[in-house]
């Protein structure tokens, strides 16, 4: 990939990979930047801007090829490798979580999942059973994970993260309302869902979409 | 508010809320942009952009008042007047937002939980009984919403925004994986966890968090 990529540009990218996936699913082979742009709400201009932003292809007139411009796409994500989660917390959002049929679906699968409440240790979440958070840095050990998916109260979590960072994790999708300190070499993603919330508050208050 | 604010702004939004929330709860009633930038990992005059941007106030050399910032900030975000949500879809997702104590306490109260599959329809999720989707229109007419958390598949979201949005609901809080169509009057908010897991991935690859 061609250097820096702007953050709203990395944004972007999960919403080509989903529109090439589904055009591809239709049968579409060859598509214009027009085209893409139509359906993606941009315009012409800035999908070229964005796919020459990430090493993208495509010839004038010609437009580009949908599976090569996915699997590229795909590569760049790094979501042509699997990924292995693991899931701190089973309360709602961890559940949830476990039991998505579209994460495995997209190569992230979950191995496990922790949680520290005796009362929720030994429960069933979909096909797996609620291990005890002693037992992760044995699990891992055995299992070798990537990404955790962080399911717990604020007040845990950056301990949690320090914890699993020492263990060899350097993926963390975080739930909890709180912001992370991590190592330079380690990613957070961050779902703040009450933000979201907020956000939309603001939207329907001063209609600006 | 100042006029147009951008996105980026918006999104910030919620954090200097949590923040000064939370500097409340520790009984801090004053901070320096400074102070709140160290916090919040933003600079000090990062701080003083946003603010001016939202109309916000603070004394040269003596800083914001924590409570009257933070009340300023919910009426901008609308979150100082309550909000009543529907949930549409009973799966995993619409089940870990109804069974949420932390929406609630935020101003965000659910009043029903909608599906369509009649294996669904009569189970009980927290407090509440599914109902039938059948009966969406009777239920908004007897209890006003204006929130709906679309928790339903791709190809189903789009034709229920148009009917929920027919019987005025003018929020929508959309999970399913796919980009709505609405009118200027509305308003959404898309939570895309396969994408923000991508994102993840990307991070991880190109250590660029």
């Amino acid at each position: 990939m061609a250097g820096y990529v702007s953050d709203a540009v990395i944004r972007r990218l999960p919403g080509y990979y989903r529109h090439l996936k589904e055009l591809e699913r239709e049968g579409v082979m060859q598509i214009s930047s027009q085209g893409l742009g139509d359906r993606m709400h941009l315009t012409a201009s800035q999908i070229r801007q964005d796919i020459n932003c990430f090493g993208g292809f495509g010839r004038q007139g010609y437009g580009y090829s949908v599976p090569e411009l996915r699997e590229h796409i795909a590569r760049i994500l790094g979501v042509d490798q699997p990924h292995q989660m693991i899931i701190i917390g089973s309360g709602n959002i961890g559940r949830a979580v476990a039991c998505s049929d579209s994460f495995p679906a997209n190569g992230f699968e979950t191995t496990a999942i922790f949680d520290r409440d005796p009362d929720k240790i030994g429960m069933q979440v979909d096909a797996m059973i609620v291990q005890d958070i002693a037992n992760v840095k044995r699990f891992i050990n055995e299992h070798p994970a990537d990404i955790a998916v962080l399911a717990i109260p604020a007040e845990e979590a950056q301990a949690m993260a320090d914890t699993l960072y020492a263990l060899g994790i350097k993926g963390f999708w975080n739930f909890a309302p709180c912001d992370l300190k991590l190592e330079a070499d380690a990613a957070v993603v961050n779902v703040h869902l009450d933000e979201g919330l907020q956000v939309l508050s603001f939207r329907m208050l001063h209609q600006q979409a």
